[in-house]
Order: structure tokens, then sequence, then C-alpha cells
């Protein structure tokens, strides 16, 4: 079996469920905008914070598929990882999944992002550097 | 052309917005929720939180289909708008629109949600007062 | 009685709420920057945002001491005031208050905050006009 | 030079941070938030999800004091700590910490918090299980 791209464990915070004690689904955008981030400060040494901060190049999502397929509860431990569906000349279509202790998948999402100016918003090429790191990302993945 | 089922007026807030100045794209679930919820105030006399609270019933997401389609400013005032596309036993499927003050949709998606039981965490048949409600809604939409 | 320099009223929204079905307590620190926000929008034609943005002048939080009386239900009916205890050169003591239906406190609060530049990240004076409306709003807040 | 009584390390991200690129304030209640329940997890095998969930007890903030120094941007890395100032009878009075990494102290708290129960919401005395461990991370804490 293929391992994911990149994934880490975590478990379900206080602060991240609402009064029925599960999730409060906004907060899964939140989880796996951070995962995106700690993937990205993997790939490149400057990190997301770099990108989009001295560079001025922003990621912003054009569009999300989402299932929710079982609830998370308060204090569950997760995996969320992510996999790269496509790569394209200024978007990436990454695979998000959280994944219960038991294998079970509770939710999974396919999101479409764009690189962008952050001082015009237009889309713009994707870096070479990053695209470079994603690729060896991509075939690692495949292989490992 | 039809109104819209529901729909209220938005400036966008500082605290909703990220480092690129535009609206951190989780926060759109947050204000679609809270849409919903005062959707659900006017319908019922009880109030969402009076379905959620007292009557113990749930109304998760299953499944979410969004475009991000423009960006959103901080001080940009907005419509956020939903219509009932289908409502079914359990189930419900809503439309929802984050229109511009031009009239170009920034962010539109259509959204699942079931209802559930917040004990057992299972679907249940929708409440008669609650199909009711959003059937009159429907069709006051539809004539209005 | 004196009226608070500005107020509005909120409903506590499900997504404010935490397991327990009480605010979040960091939720209340998001509503209250709202309601600032809201009545800089009062004050100035150009808004918060226009300050923020278009001036790069922010108005960061330097001190706050909260209490945090009774608690606040989903769905309960609240006001959120607050009041100018001090207007310094480049600083401004605010009071905030979360009140409920009958009258009794849920959390008050002092915080100070001050002008600076969001390009230095220095205290700068607190420009003219905002500091102008600031003293109309509480000598009408005296009067009123 | 004491050891604090329970620290980790954490990158400011991308989500926490508002237009001006620096902390939204509100986030950080939500990081300490966080912080306290790692602790309360490493103390008790039943983790704070156990004791706000089968147990129904909860830790609510009555009082906070906070001074924020110095800003946080996206990418800094810093620690985050506690240490416990007194341990009452039902309340307990924690100090925090974020410090960057060059040891410039960006913001600190003082918060009381009291263990009540989420049935009536009114204060209970602390369970002695956690104040057993309470005490015992302090005494490492001061010998460590």
């Amino acid at each position: 079996m293929k391992a994911p791209t990149f994934s880490r464990p975590h478990k379900i915070h206080f602060s991240e469920c609402d009064p029925a004690g599960i999730v409060f689904y906004p907060q899964y955008f939140v989880l796996f905008n951070d995962l995106i981030e700690a993937w990205i400060d993997d790939l490149l040494p400057e990190g997301y914070h770099g990108v989009i901060g001295a560079r001025r190049i922003g990621m912003p999502t054009v569009r999300l598929e989402v299932d929710f397929k079982a609830i998370s509860k308060m204090g569950d431990r997760v995996t969320l990882s992510l996999d790269v569906q496509r790569l394209g000349n200024a978007s990436l279509v990454l695979a998000w999944a959280c994944t219960g202790a038991d294998g079970v998948v509770r939710m999974s999402a396919l999101q479409t992002l764009v690189t962008t100016s952050l001082d015009t918003h237009k889309a713009i090429p994707m870096p070479d550097d990053l695209r470079g790191a994603i690729e060896l990302a991509m075939a690692r993945a495949h292989t490992g």
C-alpha cells in the first residue's frame, strides 16, 4: 500500500469541538490548512511563511469536495494525511483524509489550490523550487 | 428572478481575514453555519439552539462542494444567502452564495445536512415542525 | 445612568460554544474585536478596515484584565458594550461588558490598546480624526 | 533557574495570524487552552477529555490578566509554558508565557480557573487525583 505524501497524528482538542462534543466541521479546514503549512515547511527551507511573507505568493483554495463519513469526538486520536492528486502549472489537487485509530476514514476531501500573486491576487505559475520539491515528495511517497 | 430562501448582509471583519488581508476560507463555513442558525431561528419559535439543546437533534454536514470564485477583502460588504435545493426524509441540500455588492458571486456551495440524534449520532427523520417550516419557506421564496 | 459609548445586541451562536454548551471564552475576544470594529466603522467614514488597510495603522491590545462572572449559553441574548475609560496620546483604555437580558454582567474587561504603525509595529500618536471622533462619542455618551 | 511546570514549542501558523501578519490575539487563548489540555493529558490517564466528558467536570476561566509585550509573526518559533502559581480547594492560578527563540517574553498572563460541575455550572472541589497530579508536577518543576 502506498504511503500518503504527508501525514501526522492529531488529538482532537476541546477547542475544536462544538456543543455536541464533536469536531465543529469548519475546524477540519483549519487543521488541514495547518497540515499543508507543515508539509510546505518540510519541503522548502524558507517554509510556508516564507512563501507567503517574503515572496508574496499565495495558495488560495478554489475548489473543495468534502465527505464527512463519521464523527470525531473530543480526545480522539486521528491521523491527518494528504496526497498529491495532480500537479498543474499553477494549480495543485490534494486528497485529504482524517482517519481514526481503527483505520476508518472520518472525513476525506479533494482540494484544488492555485498559486497567486498576493499583490494582484491573480494566478501565477508555481515557483520552480516548490514544484521540484512537490515532485520529489510525490516520487518518495510512490516508492516509499 | 426568484429570491433566495434566506439571506442577510454581512461586512467582512478583520477577525475573518488572514495575513493576505482576505477571508481565511474556513471562516466562510462559520459564516454560513451562523446563517443557517439565523434561518432556523426564523423558522421555529424555539430556535436552532432549542433544536440542538432541548431536543438533542443535530444537523451535521455530510457533504460539501464549494467553489471559491473571487476573493473577499476585509471591509467588503457582501450578501450571504441560502436556497433549499432538496428536502429529503432525513436530509437537506442547501445552495449557498456569498455575493459582492456588484452582484458577482465570490463563493458558492452545495451542502448536504442530515438530521441526527445527538445521543446516538445516527440519522433520524426530520421533525415534522421543522419540515413544515422549511416547506413554507420554500413556497414563499418561490412565489415571493 | 450613563449610556455606554457603544453597544449592540448579540445572540450566542452554536459556533461560539464549546462541548459544555457555553461560550468558549476565547470567542469573547473575537466578539469584542468585532464590536470595536463596528464602533470605529461608526466613527470614521473609511471604517476600521480603512485605518488598518489603507492607512496601515494598527490597534493592538497591550493589556487585558478580564472577569468571567457568569456563563453564557448557546442561544442566550446578550448586550455587548464598550466604554472609553481613558484616551491617551497613543493609547486607549476600553471597558467591556457582556450583559444578559436580566441585566446581570456575565463578563467584563479592561482593555488597553495602542496605535501603531503596521510597517514598524511601533507606537505612533493616534490620528487626529480618530481622536476627535472618540472624544465626540465620549461626550455624547456622557450627555446622552 | 526553575523549569516551568509544563511547556512545549510552537510555530506560529498562518491560520493564527491576522491581516497585519501577526498573531490575532484571541488565538493566544486557544493556544494556551490547548496547552492546558496537553498538560492535563500528561497528568491523568483519562486525559482532559475524560475529565470534561465522562466525569462532567469543567475548568472554566474566571479571571485573566494578560500583557502583550512584543508581537509574534507568522512562522515564528516560540515556547508556550505554564506554571502553577496557586492551587486552591476549587481553583488554580496558572502563569503563562509565550517566549521567543531569543528568550524575550512576548505575552504573559495570570489565569484563574475553577473546577465546576458541568451539570450545575457551580464550583466543586478539585478531584483528588487531579490535585495530587498537579502537586506532583509542581514538586517536579521545583526540583527539576
